[in-house]
């Protein structure tokens, strides 16, 4: 390894841009050395802006560079477990934007690629980092909420996804609960063993012609015993809704919504606060840099990763199995 | 009916104190004039505190006073059904506190003799009075949630009853859940045609050892399309724990927590408020006050009661079909 | 003493109404035997509405009914001082609505004659036993916020009250600052040295015309070295604002205004929560209660007023320094 | 101007620290080209840390620099108008901290050299770019509170300065209270022509031995009617309190103040939030990053300060007209 840690982005689109922002921003120890794109403008594009050395329409040619360490996979879903293979045959450590693919099979030849070339794998699951739900593990970790009885988590966009979105997305399962999945395992400390989901189209009838739907409650039974619950909507009138509630035998932690000020404006019609956050971009950045952060410091220190594809794989499974409850109108057992 | 409308309170205990004081504070078109017990000395008790003028053992003698225009049933559950189809037939109106009965069949029994005697019967469900609880209902009725999808009801106990409660009480789902349940069938304005419980024992093993629960997690499927969930706990360390939140196409609502006093204090641990109010009968103190007022507005008014045996019946039938649910690990139809 | 205190009522306004309700509702040791009126339809009328035995147009009546323990001085302003000095010679206890006089050789004269007859006599000062303020004087009393170095008193009315009202009162200072100067002292439990007042007319033009102001800031030294400040609106556009903040060397209290109810609801306009309750009938209901169970306590048990007739005089001599201050420009010195 | 715009750094401790870390993580326009500080390692540990090319001793070799465009003056307060009148004849752009001078005279030296030789000027009230602050005066500006009438703003540090800060630092008025003089300048868009300062030594005896205050509170009249009050203390015990309130004829806005997170806990002791952000650092990054960003804007396109050397001196005018207040112990006029 150089003086400096090299890294090649793959994906110039907007998660790749917020990537290379924090490692510009925040992470002196590290250069980006290129970006590729199948639009090869996009790269060109992201190149200039961010100063990055090399523009590629090919992302071979930056699993070809001897000199870059790592590779940060955000390209399409349907690229990463190929490209992740690749990368670890390569020797290159990778960051993967989750899903990591949308079967189990493709995810399981991911880990053994990656097993087999002794190189380090973080997926993306950046709300793990921010601040409010950082502060919910604490305060599990430190025993402030005794036995944890009953977790539940709120999580509801403020407008569905353009069709074709959804059409690739694998549903909403996959797609927008898996997050939640990943929260709901990272607060427990436990993995699922039944999953009941209640889910219907509410919102965009074009969302059910395409099979998928929009609303969801999902219940889960965790194997310490804790019970889950998550609501999910694409669509909130007031915004995005992040939040999270951790009952326990000692107590309970709520968060609540971000916003852009803590104005409090009291008028003839009320006492009014400002809608959370726009959207993820607005609401998650600092956990996006604080992510990339992390994964350098895994690759520098040579560390185990936090979030390793073994996370990336279980929340796929429950929400293959939630996808499979909504179907059959019953619980499902995780073997 | 005389100048005032006279009544007669059948079970001295804490719920029938709380009546007598509201009737007395608050409705002076109303008059008490019996009050029975089989502990006679509470009756006696009771009657001396209030200023009743009558004091029974036997609650026949009150059924029996032709001065008398109505009764509240306050006595214990298992006598409930039974006093109630006496009072029918003996042309009282009625008041029941809730659970008319923990069978459907009693509750069936009561619904007859109160339709053949062409009385009027009025049933505990307070809640649906709280002034939170109305304000939620008030939105949902304006249509300023727009179309409602999610109706999440949180509701915990500051502490586990004692365990002679628990053994006569019907279990969790029927003694506590089911004022959920009708909440839930009240602010969504629809039945529920599916449930699933998930349930465990963790705060109390005696709880456990009669066969009952303390925690739960319910979901519930309603006709319109509505998905409910409700979470319970015996015991919040915090204290007693009364939100609901309701989620639809135009926006969210949520109560919070009524606490003592609103002071909020900022000190090196941190910023403080109180803790909720200690129990129900401090937390729905206003309630119990309203629900008698509504009750003798429709009888002096020839009005249709708000709540009726029909809304016990279907909480009831929603309860066992809950504790059904939990005990075969599977979503229960209701019809 | 009989075996229940006997009180008569002088002034059957609506504050009359409020400690008749109290008094029916909450205290069963205290029988209301008297109102009187200069109205006499309005003490016809208050006494049916609450049983009350006898109505009067002259409130010598009451005085001279040998039965009658206790007088509540409702009546208008300008009358407390005659009422109260003939009462205490009547050898009747004494509860007096604030203020007592705006003139301070008045409230000696009252004074004087309470002691003369050994009477007992509580001001109207109702705010010192609301639910809020009672727990950040609990707060200070307990040491929990350290040395107290700033009390900050927000009070803000919904609406100016009528013009002929505002000719009588005395002005801002006297009528409204005035409960806010018993409250700093109250939560200081100390008498201030100086006060510096700034006001204007903003709302009212017609309350400029009869030489008041609606609008004030004003700044206490206390002599234990506490720094009051008091801010005054005649008019919140959004309602009753009643706050107070008190900061020490341990930490900060503050209180929220009451609202009807807790319910928060999230539209594409904000996130909302009610106004205040409307005015002060509303917001201080169970303080008005409180202090009429506590003034009958007194006389019961022959104990200590908890608000006498010096804390009337002493936010009476800072209400005239405050206008004093107001005219001249600058700080003005008790003493 | 090159293709870049240069500028140069003069002071190298914690807040030329953080605009370098703004400018080069935000501004990508701007190059920073070099720092100097009277202690040379300073500037020479800045310049490895940032990547910026030329560290000096002397901050003339950065205002002979040619190629440089302007100059942040980030050194020690006594040295600002020397530095900046030197920087204005040098032709360069300054941006300068606040105070820039501790007396009116210098001050005024200042805008002469600026306007002698046309360049531009920013100080350094960061807290007009807060994310709060400016959703207030968004709420002002669109009309939305009606008419102002009362400004309220409250500023409480987590610890006091060292000593020997407190001895140069011209006292709590010219040092702290100054941030919020320009707050209260900057909300009412107006000027004061009245202070009256009532101010105490309660937190540090040390602080009273130099002659200084530690706690004040301070009401303004404004030209236009508005009234002020601030409120000071250098040692709050729950950490750094950072509120304002505006009242006007349509409504009331109020901050509160930021949190590391929004978890609220509850448990027995209570329901608690986090302590608000460790101090200005925390609590102002972003309006650090804003201000610079607008100063470099304001370069590039040859526009007006938004926070000008009239803005320095208004305030100092203001601060000293307080200190005179608190010694007289009488209001006193500016003009």
């Amino acid at each position: 390894m150089g003086s400096r840690l090299k890294v090649g982005i793959i994906g110039a689109g907007r998660i790749g841009n917020v990537h290379a922002l924090s490692i510009k921003n925040l992470i002196p120890e590290v250069e980006i050395k290129a970006v590729s794109d199948v639009r090869y403008e996009a790269a060109k594009e992201m190149s200039s802006k961010h100063g990055i050395p090399y523009a590629y329409e090919d992302y071979h040619e930056i699993l070809q560079d001897p000199e870059i360490d790592a590779v940060l996979i955000c390209s399409s879903t349907d690229t990463h477990a190929q490209i992740a293979i690749e990368a670890a045959e390569a020797k290159k450590h990778i960051f993967c934007e989750k899903p990591v693919d949308l079967t189990v099979e493709r995810v399981k030849e991911v880990m053994e690629a990656v097993e087999r070339n002794n190189v380090k794998i973080q997926i993306g699951f950046n709300r793990r980092f921010d601040h409010n739900f950082k502060k919910v593990k604490e305060l599990i970790d430190n025993g402030q909420l005794g036995d944890v009885h009953v977790v539940k988590i709120t999580s509801r966009d403020p407008e569905p996804p353009n069709i074709d979105y959804v059409k690739a997305s694998g549903g909403l399962f996959l797609d927008m609960t898996i997050h939640d999945f990943d929260m709901a395992r990272f607060l427990t400390g436990s993995e699922v063993k039944e999953v009941y989901a209640i889910a219907d189209c509410k919102i965009d009838p074009l969302i059910g012609q395409e099979g998928d739907v929009d609303t969801a409650v999902i219940t889960l039974k965790f194997e310490n015993g804790i019970i889950g619950v998550i609501d999910n909507s694409r669509k909130a009138a007031y915004g995005y809704d992040q939040r999270v509630e951790v009952f326990g035998s000692k107590g309970m932690v709520r968060t609540e919504n971000d916003t852009p000020s803590t104005a409090v404006w009291s008028v003839a019609e009320g006492t009014i606060t400002e809608k959370p956050k726009y959207f993820f971009l607005e609401r998650y950045m600092d956990s996006f840099a604080e992510e990339m952060k992390v994964f350098m410091d895994v690759i520098l220190k040579d560390k185990n990763p936090p979030v390793s594809v073994i996370d990336g794989l279980k929340s796929l499974e429950i929400g293959l199995a939630a996808k499979k409850s909504h179907k059959l109108g019953m619980p499902v057992s995780l073997e």
